[in-house]
């Protein structure tokens, strides 16, 4: 899957605000940082390990160039963005005894909890301090309190959401309500985020406005992470191994995805008790996946799930429509959107 | 020990703006947060555990009023600092492998390590939040942003200094200067932002000078934290039980505290065997105890402790000193120094 032009744009700006963000020192918990980002090996060595795609931080520099037609003085809120992201992910990793992310020892496995913990706590401060760089950009205060309020709300929703993931992981009578307030915390925040702290930068409209082009920002940055969310829900089950590295992934884990959540509700009988059985831990054989699998199929799991994606992205759309934007940025954030989407 | 009456003065509105900092809202998330914090227990039922004794925001509100003769406009400040260093401690109790605090069962040992990592971070978004509702206080945004950086800029040291302390754990060869380094940001950081950003909520003068009230406060606030941590490591050896509940707690957990530190420095032929012997993990036998304190008595390890704690405690007067403040509040600051090095 090879990466759309726009990523190009921004991509060795917001590497050079990013590393400007971790900055130079040298004591360990800066490497460990540097490490999860892909930029050192574990012992410190520059490398260039294949990272993230950058898909948030890319959303909120459109959004800017969209409304203001610069996306420079973003950046800071772009990179704090991405921090904030992967601060998440280097706890999230501990949190669910993950050992690899993108083929690469977890941070926690190499250096064990304790360091773990700490480093995505430094890297989440670090991300605080990148955002206030906003101000040798020459936003006005009142924008930067209101980023930087922003984006701790949406960290509180994202511990929400991940509250709520990790007591799924011990049930199995998740509605459909409780996954979407889930994955709405989890996921969807910080895309709404994104793209509002860019809307915020570009915009000189008065932002406290809920008809603002940062309120339509918002919710299409909340119904695409929604969309983007169960799009990986099918991916984390019927993706292809070579694409993602991950096949089955979800069903091993016993992760609480759509197609799951749609299975309990659904499922009767002798389809019913078996799910049950694998869910509830009392089942480790070589086949609870295929049957799982079998399960998902006989309910049409999949077209369900990628029905309600298809709900949200066209919501998303609707919102991204109804605003008034540079033309060729919004046919660029169309083309993210659509990109978000795409593989199985 | 009794409190100064002058912790009374604040303890019911700090209690307030914490309460509201946190929040109605009953998802389980928030419960932890309430259960660390003492006021309900693990089913979430009101109860008023003796908390902590509100140091930090003490010394905070104090400032301001001593620069201002108000206090209030600086609590959303004191909140987010007493929420900083809660979080900190969830977190530290999970790095520690701490099972108790305050004789009660600490959060990660009720529900779980994932549930004590996402907890202690979403405490941290509810500081940040508190930190902002110094907008409606009337304080200027300019302030408000500074306040923030500060306290992001504060958190990112504390994790510097913890990550140094996890590493010390495994080393004998720490010196003194490495020892200042991690108590400097684990201690003396938050106790320099605490005054700080309590004498920038009072005052009005060019708080970027280096010259001014808050560049006087950040240097006593930050010699009093190694003053009260070198006070901590004494208790950590020599305290006795009932006070604390800790007695020679520090070398049951082999702690690299200024006592071990220096006699680590000073110790030689058989006593520094033993040292090593045990402080390396090769030896367990009941006697281990015994022999350090003999050990940190022929080397007169307390008076050294004592002897340095004082330096500090006297360039923090010092600095006191040299301000101009409203004089009864003055007192009672020189009064909250002096109590936080009381007992043994």
């Amino acid at each position: 899957m090879t990466l759309l032009a726009v990523f190009d744009r921004y991509r060795a700006d917001l590497l050079a605000e990013l590393k400007l963000a971790v900055g130079e020192d040298s004591s360990p918990i800066y490497n460990m940082m540097r490490y999860h980002l892909g930029w050192v090996d574990k012992e410190g060595h520059p490398e260039q390990a294949p990272g993230g795609k950058f898909l948030r931080p890319t959303l909120c520099l459109l959004a800017c160039e969209a409304v203001s037609n610069d996306w420079s003085p973003a950046l800071p809120a772009a990179a704090a963005i991405e921090l904030v992201h992967n601060f998440t992910l280097i706890h999230d990793d501990i949190e669910d005894n993950s050992r690899e992310r993108h083929h690469r020892t977890t941070v926690w496995k190499v250096w064990g909890g304790a360091h773990g913990i700490n480093s995505g706590d430094g890297m989440w401060a670090v991300a605080q301090l990148a955002l206030f760089k906003l101000q040798q950009r020459g936003v006005a205060s009142e924008k930067i309190i209101y980023a930087s309020h922003l984006l701790a709300e949406t960290c509180l929703k994202l511990c929400e959401g991940q509250s709520l993931d990790i007591d799924y992981q011990d049930r199995t009578n998740i509605g459909i309500e409780d996954y979407l307030r889930m994955i709405d915390g989890k996921t969807a925040q910080l895309f709404k985020c994104s793209l509002a702290l860019g809307a915020l930068v570009g915009t000189n409209e008065d932002y406290m406005s809920n008809t603002s082009i940062i309120s339509h920002f918002s919710s299409f940055g909340r119904n695409l992470g929604l969309a983007f969310q169960m799009h990986d829900d099918v991916l984390g089950i019927w993706s292809k191994e070579k694409y993602t590295g991950k096949s089955c992934t979800d069903i091993k884990e016993k992760k609480k995805s759509l197609p799951i959540v749609y299975a309990f509700q659904k499922a009767e009988g002798h389809d019913r008790e078996r799910l049950l059985n694998i869910y509830e831990g009392n089942s480790s054989s070589a086949n609870d996946v295929t049957d799982v699998l079998h399960i998902l199929d006989n309910l049409d799991a999949r077209k369900y799930t990628e029905h309600y994606r298809e709900h949200y992205m066209h919501q998303a759309l609707q919102e991204l429509h109804t605003m008034n934007l540079i033309p060729e940025r919004k046919a660029e954030i169309e083309e993210v959107a659509t990109f978000m989407l795409r593989g199985t």
